[in-house]
């Protein structure tokens, strides 16, 4: 099988927006309890001002994971198209508490958190983000380190 | 936007056996660290005898992880089609040391692991496994249980 060219960065980037963008897109949520256990799930994103927005359960394994150790690795696209974030919670916001914040989340994924009893909005900041189709896309995969976009 | 019905249980299970055999599948491995930090990568999977096989390099995060911790989280398909498993390490060997298991890697993967260096073939036992498309299939999303498919 012939690949195609690898992209370069800057399309890397604008395809990367482009994705974190979508409407009703999804990402894969991964996190950890302090003593090991791994975590993972499928949940609605929305991209504002910079930052991953999901709405989550409080008691949830994911809100609970992400309270404690403050971190997360994500991942939205496919497999073989992907985005990988290592993010750090930023805030964690009842859905009825910031008004903007809902509105921005509801505009995007599809559907509405904001009448749901116990659940919060998480705001993740991207810290490192990667992006690559193949395996010839491994080289220049790095878009953002330490939560500043690469020039 | 009317959903379809929800699938029984042997369909989602037939499903599920049908993603687990599909050429060239890819799997999200979801790992933490023993101090809580999470880890997310998409590699090609095999499944054989019950079994989630995947190649990886053994310096790399998610196999240090997996030795460390013993248990990972897995995702197939796309988010609003997955399966989701929670898996143990069974054991881990080195990619030129089990031939028939080799054999069985490359006939589902569209990669041979079996000349790079350091490389091991991690062994993922099922333990539980629920799949669901939307929001309706969450009820009965749990196949698998202690290891075992539900009846």
């Amino acid at each position: 099988m012939t690949l195609p060219e690898p992209r370069d960065r800057a399309t890397r980037v604008a395809d990367t927006l482009a994705m974190l963008t979508t409407p009703a897109i999804d990402v894969w949520v991964a996190t950890a309890s302090t003593t090991g256990s791994p975590y993972l799930v499928p949940v609605s994103l929305a991209w504002v001002d910079g930052r991953v927005v999901v709405a989550v359960d409080a008691m949830s394994v994911t809100a609970r994971n992400l309270i404690a150790t403050g971190t997360t690795r994500l991942a939205i696209g496919p497999s073989r198209d992907v985005a990988m974030i290592d993010a750090e919670l930023e805030r964690a916001v009842d859905v009825a508490d910031d008004v903007a914040l809902g509105e921005a989340y509801v505009a995007q994924a599809d559907w509405d958190p904001r009448r749901s009893a116990g659940y919060q909005f998480l705001v993740l900041r991207p810290v490192r983000l990667q992006a690559w189709r193949e395996v010839n896309e491994i080289p220049g995969r790095t878009l953002m380190r330490g939560g500043r976009w690469l020039q």
